[in-house]
């Protein structure tokens, strides 16, 4: 079923759909790992119904979003929150494969690659390889290797690619990425609360960067008493933590 | 100056000296994180007074404990403190560089490595390399590269890498590690309080292993009222946080 919810951000709202992929706190924790990086022009890869092109259309001043998503309901989704907005002046979608990156931007053109993968790699185990919300979750039409090579390719020298993930891709991530010259210079862990293991890792790459790796504090979404934590009311905008 | 501690272990003391490194926290984390994988023999590289081995030898079954130390005071501290514990039949010092390590064991013949490396990349500007304490903190003598490498050479296929070192060098072990085959498999990240970036981290690779990287929960050494932590005084044996 379809509904539209409000992003507490400036009046932006998003389409969704249950029988799709809905967006979670990942794309929520991303749009505001990138905001800081100031940029002209960002490509969101995996963007699904568009949320993080939308968050970071309200949080930030960059003036041309190019959202990729594959899924062509998705990707509906998406141009129609993008309408519903009147963002369509900064915000385009385009419905492909991030692999044909290619034929949509030129080499080492872009400030900002944000990106919400598929967390899961395909071992070959998953019966449904068409379902929509297996396709959003696990590694059928595009792996991480894809995402950070095309990221490289249309990457600035400079430029940043923001990732959110699981931690136990980091290794992946790592090797990856410094294997097509995206090196890794920021990470935050995200906790579900203190104590917890970490279960969300964002990592900041930089294209052509040198080896220096800084590590965030960690970010707890609930605190010690199951309450949102300060940190993610603030993300969020809210000023309560009973909210 | 010299003196003797007690490491709150069955009754082991160290020697130490003020003028060369003393063991702090990373050694004691790295003894605590390895112990619990069944070794027959077992290697400790960049030894220094030999800390890391003495506990082992206190909290596991291991047979053999083999240290290897470059600088001839620290591996003489070392001898005299396996001595003063009589653990002579379990623990041998082995005075050379870790480069060298092809001298003493056989190929893909011990069971499990540890290492409390030097953790600063020595980028050219450090001025007194001959300084002890230098040359246990810089990557002077050895690298990176070099203990993963070696450690890679003399483990057994499964055998594990215990390596504590900085976050900040995480890239760096991540991948290195992949590139002489020691897939890492479980981390756990130190912070000195809940909300502050970790300062320590704790890796444990496999050789010939599969990806598949566990995370732990993090471990706090003080809790928020500046009290050693709970499971800090449990790894120390202590039972109370006003030790």
């Amino acid at each position: 079923m379809e509904r539209i919810d409000d992003l507490q951000l400036g009046g932006l709202k998003i389409i969704q759909d249950d029988a799709l992929f809905c967006f979670g706190v990942d794309a929520v924790l991303l749009s505001h790992f990138a905001k800081d990086t100031p940029a002209k022009t960002a490509v969101d890869l995996c963007s699904g119904n568009g949320i993080v092109a939308i968050l970071l259309a309200g949080k930030t001043d960059t003036e041309k979003l190019m959202c990729v998503e594959v899924q062509p309901k998705a990707a509906e989704l998406a141009r129609r929150s993008v309408a519903l907005n009147s963002l369509e002046d900064r915000i385009s979608v385009i419905e492909d494969n991030l692999n044909n990156c290619s034929r949509y931007f030129a080499k080492a053109s872009v400030d900002v690659v944000t990106c919400n993968p598929p967390y899961i790699a395909d071992h070959g185990g998953l019966k449904n390889k068409t379902d929509e919300k297996n396709i959003a979750r696990h590694e059928i039409l595009c792996t991480l290797e894809d995402v950070i090579r095309e990221s490289a390719d249309i990457l600035k020298s400079g430029g940043k690619l923001f990732m959110v993930h699981k931690p136990e891709r980091l290794v992946d991530i790592f090797c990856t990425m410094r294997k097509y010259r995206i090196e890794p210079k920021r990470v935050q862990f995200v906790h579900p609360q203190p104590h917890k293991k970490a279960n969300i890792v964002l990592v900041e790459g930089v294209r052509s960067g040198g080896a220096e790796l800084k590590m965030m504090p960690p970010l707890y979404v609930y605190d010690e008493n199951h309450n949102y934590s300060k940190e993610i009311n603030e993300i969020y905008g809210r000023e309560h933590s009973d909210v």
